[in-house]
């Protein structure tokens, strides 16, 4: 697909992508935005000024543009995220159907089509809950003989049914918002994903329809304070080892955004081992999508210390919607759902400090420095593209840099 | 105190009480209103009729009234919340100083001063975060010897600091509300508080104003499943066993009526072995609040199952205020921080099924049934009450009903 609008051949937000955001400006206050290259599209201006005046089905919902979270949107459902997206590609194709809408119309790009640089982003969600998977086969094998020795590494229920927990909303912030952070400081390499369309108390969300309570996905950093972790985790599970910070990417990328990267996962199928409820019907329920991590030290020297793939993922966002309501828990619209730390198997594939140095062996830096944890002032980005060039479906960067610890004065 | 309106001299709700909640009638929409005795005062109603007009400091707030949750109220602050308490029960005195406002004011007596039988209460507060903690010395061994044995029963950790998990906000519902939920259904004596005053992220809250960031606290049955808690809560902790519901007392008792009830807990102090961020100025950080249990039998007959205390309780409310926030995790108005099951060490003392039975001895009911766990059909009913006869501070009833479990179609 090709756009009259230049798009970096690199850019993770191609006419492919199509991802959802929240921005302000100088001048205007929180809006609804899609990324497309380097620029936003203000979708409050597009549409006042008649921008989808050629999709019906979106017409009497225009309200939702204008909100200070995009919650009225992922209200509204798969299917008219679907239009609205389909519709925003040919509004930017170079053979629009619609030129006069945007295309060549000067005076709504000067004040509707934005630089990336130019704008602030924020949180795209209101988040109610935020609830944290361990779907990562890797990652749960190698804390476990960590944490509890190779012979309790996995526990019983692991390939029964995904594990997780509940985890701190308050703090979810979005890419660029500075942590001040405990010692022993790692990150955590995680997709995650925000529902769209909410279920009642009392009922849960069957398998085969849950692909359909999401809204879409972001890339997610689930900063871990490892000393702690380790005091306080039985019987209870992580609690301030986690709950002091967690960002995300900005942009929401849609869940139709990423069908064309349907795969198997890389482990063998466990459909002997799961629970009924979470048998899905078709084996492509993993999606290939190569992820990196990148440490910049304060010096501002840059490192890729990990090359993961959102295949190592065992389950399914599906298969945690399940999961999640099977109790007849009610997921509301604007709740995220993380996947767990997502590792693989071989050397430099690990989504955290810690199953890369496994406690001993510190990892090397571009500069010749040297770490077992996260220091003050490093800066780490999290980057995930699915798809070729010029046709990426990317996240955009998840940034966050390290200030010094808390204190109590 | 005697009060000009004609209060039971049972009920919780006493002129020493004067407690907050959310009702709505079959004519009026969502407000603010107190409870007094058999009655619930309309506030929004009292509000625009000038009932605050002798109260300058709540005069240009008179809107938080008129909210469908007491948000905006709590974040106001204690000392406004304390100057509304001491007003409220001036003006149900018998020799209150502005008689014209509502003693002598029968018009406004009928529509603003309801039968507590003619009103639905509602969530008190909008929920963002729930938390909870594990501060019931008693519970945490009883259950730590039947989930790991004797010799692991209290986790290194568990006298240093108070344990927590983040819970699910989006399943917390008020008293009433039916429950259908799974097997091995079990209940969980607590208590809970609600925040008023946010503290920012990256700033934690010193263990001397952490009770200032209190609103008020609630009496609240975190429901389990201990067959799914059993399987699922290595290494994360609880997911499912408790997500489905959790059921909170509607009336917010505030943490200035509950000042005469300070007492030291019952357990030796621990004031050593606590981190020095945890440690109080003063010894009397419990409350002295009999708490008891009632099981009706689908028959229509209750039995008392257990009479404990909230002084069995090893940490303070401030105390887990200040270990959430020791990372910078930030606490926001309506945020709620269970206590943690509340058990004795004597038999008939223990907060929940489990403990009571130790997973071998049915629990014995009036009518001559027996329970290991709670079935279909089967009331529950906690209540908490401090004080005195006429001068009580209680909790009113906090009341589920299970219904048959959930499935899938």
């Amino acid at each position: 697909m090709a756009s009259w609008l230049q798009i970096p051949k690199n850019s993770p937000f191609s006419l492919a992508n199509i991802p959802f955001g929240i921005i302000s400006t100088q001048s205007t206050s929180k809006a609804a935005a899609i990324a497309i290259g380097d620029h936003a599209l203000d979708l409050s201006a597009f549409a006042s000024s008649g921008g989808f005046s050629q999709l019906p089905a979106i017409e009497k919902h225009l309200a939702v543009f204008s909100q200070p979270t995009l919650n009225d949107f992922a209200a509204l459902g798969r299917p008219v995220h679907r239009q609205v997206r389909e519709y925003l590609q040919n509004i930017f194709r170079a053979d629009t159907k619609f030129p006069q809408l945007l295309k060549d119309n000067t005076s709504l790009q000067q004040s509707a089509l934005l630089p990336l640089s130019q704008v602030t982003n924020h949180l795209p969600m209101q988040i109610g809950d935020y609830t944290d998977f361990y779907a990562g086969l890797n990652h749960a094998y190698n804390i476990g003989v960590l944490f509890r020795g190779p012979d309790n590494a996995l526990q019983p229920n692991y390939k029964h049914l995904p594990v997780a927990y509940h985890g701190r909303a308050s703090s979810v912030v979005p890419s660029g918002t500075p942590s001040t952070v405990p010692r022993k400081l790692d990150i955590e390499l995680e997709l995650a994903c925000f529902i769209g369309k909410p279920n009642d108390l009392g009922k849960p969300v069957p398998i085969d329809q849950a692909e359909d309570h999401i809204f879409g996905l972001v890339l997610m950093n689930d900063w871990s304070a490892r000393d702690i972790q380790a005091w306080e985790y039985i019987p209870l599970g992580p609690f301030n080892a986690k709950n002091f910070g967690t960002t995300i990417t900005p942009w929401v990328v849609l869940i139709d955004a990423l069908e064309p990267f349907r795969a198997p996962g890389l482990e063998p199928a466990n459909r002997e081992s799961l629970l009924p409820y979470l048998r899905e019907k078709r084996a492509e329920s993993a999606y290939e999508i190569p992820l990196d991590i990148e440490v910049t030290n304060p010096g501002g020297q840059p490192t890729v210390i990990a090359n993961s793939n959102a295949r190592n993922l065992l389950y399914s966002f599906p298969q945690m919607v399940a999961h999640h309501t099977i109790t007849g828990c009610n997921l509301r619209t604007g709740d995220l759902l993380g996947s767990g730390t997502i590792s693989g198997k071989e050397a430099k594939t690990q989504g955290s400090f810690l199953e890369q140095t496994n406690g001993k062996v510190p990892l090397k830096l571009a500069d010749g420095s040297e770490r077992m944890f996260l220091e003050d002032g490093d800066t780490v980005t999290l980057r995930g593209m699915a798809g070729t060039e010029g046709n990426y479906v990317g996240f955009g960067d998840c940034v966050g840099t390290i200030l010094p610890a808390v204190s109590l004065q």
